[in-house]
């Protein structure tokens, strides 16, 4: 997992913001703010997750696709990666 | 918001899932766990994230576009729905 | 269906913009050309499909959930329309 | 595109099906059919087109980024791959 480890710091800030972004949603909702501001609020934290999914998948597919791993291991990873895919790209 | 207040404490439960799903990301990555689990646990917040935007969506639908609402109000509503969707649809 | 009926030129040639590009990734597959260009063909003609989705549904929920509508068939296409999104958004 | 000619039947018969779909939705449209039934068929669409992105990209990955690839052509290939990915999963 070196390229998590690169991004760590990184990778770390993006989920606690998003995780900010959700406690600010619960207090919108617990308050009962305005309903459409807590959709476009929803709206952005997917798009933070989508951002968090892309950086990760990038940093994986280079770590374990690579040419520096064995053939075993990234053939193993081949299947991972496009049974995961599947499931993500419905 | 009273669509959101009926359903209120089902979209809190919903919401302390995702953050806890969030949790588990952010621990995994500090303790440098799997990188393929991680993945996986990113899909499955996306798909609880879209849960919560389908159900919050179809509350304020119902609430705000509905034959009780005025029709200076329903028309604003429907204004802000469709901008908010061509944004989400993507 | 009158917001069609004004968009309907713009709309059929959107249409036929997408069947062109299926003909082009068809003929493509056909003549074993690079694989990759294939998957950015695809990826262009998804997004044609969200922009076409979006336009239509943005047509749809003025011309259907407007006050210009009955009660009774606004409650109707309500229901729909959060069906609809459900599947959509999944 | 080894994996493309081994799946070339199966995947013209699916372009096909995704150019049927969209006559089919050009000539609704023509005809001024009902509005919501539009939308399920390019929902639908959208669907196809997802499967088929997905299928083509599996097989992709398992030709190109394979053991049997030469190390530079596989670093050129996943240079390609999380490009597409990261416009693709915005």
């Amino acid at each position: 997992m070196a390229h998590t480890i690169a991004n760590k710091e990184k990778l770390l800030l993006r989920i606690k913001k998003i995780k900010g972004q959700l406690s600010s949603i619960e207090k919108a909702l617990e308050d009962e703010k305005d309903c459409f501001k807590i959709l476009q609020q929803i709206s952005a934290s997917r798009g933070a997750i989508h951002s968090l999914m892309s950086e990760v998948l990038d940093g994986h597919i280079k770590e374990h696709l690579g040419s520096h791993v064995s053939d075993k291991e990234r053939d193993k990873e081949i299947e991972n990666l496009t049974s995961l895919l599947k499931t993500y790209l419905r």
